[in-house]
């Protein structure tokens, strides 16, 4: 049997591609000519499965989509504090290249604005760091949430630098209120090479995978960021990744993104997926219109938006039952499935409506697989507490799943 | 055994209790008068378990937390079209009561803010409406998703009546753009008497677990609105409930949320479940401080952030193994869980890396216990490509999941 | 011999009559019943003489151009105080129907954009007044700059008033703000009678003309409003009467002015003119097409520009010299023509300089026309202190223009 | 006899000099380093004559006063057409360092604000000239407006240039716009060195009654600049020279003025007079405390508000009779005064009026000592009128002023 999924691929793109709206980006030589016709999608599953369908080995700059990558290594290296400091996290509704800061700091509203981008890459690496080691903090953490070395185009890099003024204003300003304390000139320089980092549509598919899985790359499994910064990060890019057309985005597509100029876009469903899209010509907003349109059919037709999650509480109790008689009886509450709080809070309740008679009880855990932090204390607070009801009480756990945290940020 | 949540509750509620600060709303006498120093909180589960512990039987008027639930009516009742052409879906990054319209079309920016409350209100029922049924239609919608019937505050309603002032402008306003087409005046009593609906803590809660539970009151059964109405309600609300502070919000409590003036605050984490707090004192962007305060305890505590959701398809397959012998052998895979595309994507994987040699070959789903729409049409995709291939396929599915979806919309 | 000033009108609105481009304001189909070819243009000078050409008899309502009188007259009744503290003189830079509101206080930005001449129509006769001696106010006052009594035009006030939504916003958002203390409805039907005024072409020329005369109508001789009000009304005019065009038409034009939009347009220029024309078609901005044109030929046909002045003061001193011999010598120092403070600076240097030998001086104001009192004041102090030097000193005013001020406000 | 007016700038000064209130600027240590106490104030009248009381003859900075020169200078050496394409003439109502550009071109709002004054530099100078030289014409014309060879603050300027973040922005903005062509940062290094000119009160009162003698330097006798220059200068001055106070400043003041961060404060009333002071400490809009309460008593004590212009045109006809009898009988019409657009309709209408019936009439203009363009068209226009009608006119002009022109810009 051969996989349904390149095929479902194979055909969504086969729909979009009649599709040649939109127009190559032109502000530099080497943008304008990409070849408009180019097309490719590919899916990275949090298992380190991998699709892709079309030129997903084409190799394009990553543009704009490096600016959650980058905050997620600015937050990584210097933590939430420095980082809130110095750019905030709330919508502009305004285009990528506005200034957007706030009044009276100077702090820009968010990572995915070019201000937001320019001052998170002056904050990788820790403080003190030179431009060219923090360059290749960069770079080293980019290709780790690729899964491969990345490069540089050199061409494109030169060429967006001596188009830069808008990003060298925006840079002069931060500095101006101290938002970045170095040089504006070699800020702008570090982050339009960040820009021009050379990756392919399979890459941006691990890329956002990682993202989705926790900051484990899926892969390679190499921990690239910690959990917590990529919450941060995926929140951001759902408000805020699509500019001024962030609201239309979050309530059709639901799926947090980022586009760049050179027709890439990524999205990544926490637990499930990453997807990456390239097609050159872009829309009004600076978005590839067939990335656009291919997102709105994936996630209409594969349920992929993230608010529409399933009551995954309901089987968390998979039986309650008594086992032997009278002294020797024993209550056994049979889980399964993922646990986390709602699963947990299902349990208290199947135990204390329960109110066991049987002196001995036994929680099997055999048939789950997973359990989150709060769902684990949640269960030992119950042990103790039938424990202190005079209960003896057993947990059945096979596969550890109670002593180590799936995920441990 | 007693369950630990109401103790849990009551802890957190006793670590908020101490913080004093803030003021209550003052714009009218009858708010001014509330006892600032109540305290409640709830959960409801999407199962219908409700915990409350403090002040939840104490009625207050639901105010602008009745926002999401008239604008679901209006989803309802007149279809996304009619409502995307009046209001938008784009957060404002300003007050409650700016006027936020759009340029040009006069569209307010998100059903969040009053202009676009004040819209939302207008477009609830079928077209041609009357604003008495219309206003009957509001309470029985809203009562639905609190499970029991809510009364009006006459004496709150008559005295925002008279400061209704903004409210007058700014439907004086919409009503000169033709996004509301009826009289101005009119329109802002219904809104007023729908924010002057008594509603407890409890109520919230339910209300919440109503958007959480994809639009059936978990605890009466009933289904208020259908499922993509729910999930457009809950994006809406992630990015523009909080108002000015909505970035905040989204990165660091991470649940779609609405506020009230009179001091409620619900959140609702889709499938998992519904959330309401009760505290009088406001911030300065007039959110209850304590009910900030307990959210973000909630969150932090119980992992309830949108985008910290596991990666549950990892163990859909629980085993993959042959019974029997040639020529009778089968070859045997057993699904687990709640299924979804990621997890439908890894029985696919599963099949075809197996590339069973056996004619017989039977999928599993006894301990399965819900699947999705796409998931649902890739597994019978699965069973038509094996069929094709030759091999007799058996689907064994006691519980009948792949009969009926879970959710029809 | 014939006047060349009809002959100088008459041509200039040949010349313009050929621009048939911009649109009859279409709101009210009052409005858009216009007939667009009239044309009409007079001149009204400061001591009376009026000139018009075309259709300067046709009666069409004055719409916005009522706001800088209703303003003058409110600064007349409330004071300067009162008013400022409710309405500013910034320019808004916005179309006339933005809100333009000061961020806190809610205080319009100046009194020719709606909000604001909304809240000046409300500040017409004292505290207290009810709103139908307001408006009694408002006709009378306006009835005594054109220097005939005006009527109302009740068919566009009662059509207005249908289409009245936007202005009854800006009314509640300013009641809100309590910069109107009264009914918003009853304030907005004030405003919309005041501008259902009917003047015409040559009305407004006197009216302007009242304003260029300091507030003296040159016509009926009626003082209307004292002289401060008048240059505060030239002020505000001058950066705010053209809206969002204000700018251009200060540098180009450079003549306070207001135009409405049933195509009336005014312009006064101070101690020189009042000018009007009437042409219905609108441009972009709201205001005349034809009037704008006709303006701007005025302007650099006739050196009507307020920051071209000539120097005035060079030929103040028309003579010094000695007449008859010592001992009986006199200094003989003659003046002519208007004398302000740069003229009596040049006297008081004359007779420094002069340092003059002669017991007798006398200085000849018989060739002078008119002094203002800071002159006045300086040429009393030469007198003073030559007479404390020892001279004696004599005043030659045969026209007694240092008794009385030329303007007395 | 001693002149007064020294006598009144002292007391004035007195007056003000116990305000104390303000603060330095002290964005830089040089200008943090001034003497808070200073004090000064100069008129320079259109004739020549010079007064100055206090401080006149320290030096300091120029800073932003230099503005409106620069804007002269560019419009002299480029046209209208060419800088009107770059720099717009709309008040921003924003502080001097807003961007305040215009959506789309990115043309700054006007000369008077950082981004307006950077691009007027730019424009300084034919096209294709070098930073060098252009850097020379604009000292050449700036001293040409003061009369003397201004010299820079070298330390004052590269202390400046060390602070020249937000400039620079500014400069990098208005090249992505292609407003200004040029490297930003030579262009910023230019203006900075324009605003580190050092100048004395006495000059800049020379600097503003070059203004206000249209162009043409009163002490020294140079045109500086044409007369529709200086009429486009001082029309922007009056709406945008005092930033956000501008409406305050036009109502209240009525004069062109212009701010300086050392302490300086220009007007130029145009015909009258030009007025500086000097006192460092600032109010919260960056203009001097003391200028600002200088200049509102120079204001209202000397009646030099821009919109208080006395009716000049009333005397012009000094003498209408006839001399002789019949058939010799010659009709005498005896003008007087300064003859504008206003003053000539007047003689027109003597001579309509009188329809003489005499064969001969003679204008006589011994009295009258100016005329401008469109009054003298005007005289001529009347002489062909009657003579058409078969007068024989004749025109006394002793002094020849209908010859030429008073201005010829």
């Amino acid at each position: 049997m051969q996989s349904p999924i390149p095929d479902y691929l194979a055909e969504t793109l086969g729909d979009i591609a009649s599709d040649t709206s939109g127009a190559l980006a032109d502000y530099i030589p080497e943008l304008a000519a990409a070849d408009p016709e180019r097309l490719g999608a590919a899916f990275a599953m949090v298992d380190g499965a991998v699709y892709g369908v079309g030129d997903v080995d084409t190799e394009f700059t990553i543009q704009s989509i490096s600016k959650p990558f980058a905050y997620a290594l600015a937050l990584a290296d210097r933590g939430f504090d420095a980082v809130l400091a110095k750019v905030g996290v709330e919508p502009s509704g305004e285009a990528f290249n506005e200034l957007s800061l706030e009044g009276g700091t100077g702090r820009p509203l968010n990572p995915m604005i070019n201000a937001g981008a320019i001052t998170a890459h002056s904050l990788v690496g820790p403080e003190g760091i030179d431009a060219t080691a923090r360059l290749e903090r960069v770079v080293d953490g980019l290709s780790a949430f690729a899964g491969r070395r990345l490069m540089f185009d050199d061409s494109v890099c030169a060429s967006e630098l001596e188009h830069a003024h808008r990003n060298l204003a925006i840079a002069h300003m931060l500095r101006s209120y101290n938002v970045i304390t170095e040089d504006p000139a070699t800020v702008v320089e570090g982050y339009t090479r960040q820009c021009s980092l050379l990756v392919t549509t399979l890459d941006l598919a691990v890329m956002a995978a990682t993202l989705a899985n926790h900051g484990v790359n899926p892969v390679s499994g190499e921990r690239v960021v910690p959990e917590p910064v990529v919450r941060q990060v995926l929140s951001v890019m759902f408000s805020c990744g699509m500019y001024d057309a962030a609201g239309d985005w979050a309530t059709q597509v639901g799926i947090p993104a980022k586009s760049g100029v050179a027709g890439g876009l990524i999205g990544a469903l926490p637990g499930q997926i990453g997807i990456a899209t390239f097609s050159p010509r872009l829309d009004v907003h600076g978005n590839s219109v067939r990335g656009v349109g291919l997102f709105g059919r994936f996630s209409s037709d594969m349920g992929l938006h993230v608010m529409e999650v399933p009551a995954a509480s309901r089987a968390v109790v998979r039986s309650n039952h008594v086992v032997g008689e009278e002294p020797d009886a024993v209550r056994v509450i049979q889980l399964q499935g993922g646990i986390r709080f709602a699963g947990a809070e299902r349990v208290i309740r199947e135990v204390t409506d329960t109110a066991p008679a049987e002196h001995h009880v036994k929680l099997d855990l055999t048939m789950a697989y997973s359990i989150d932090d709060v769902a684990r204390r949640m269960l030992l607070e119950i042990v103790r507490r039938l424990t202190l009801d005079g209960h003896e009480v057993s947990l059945i756990d096979p596969e550890g799943i109670l002593a180590v945290p799936i995920s441990s940020a």
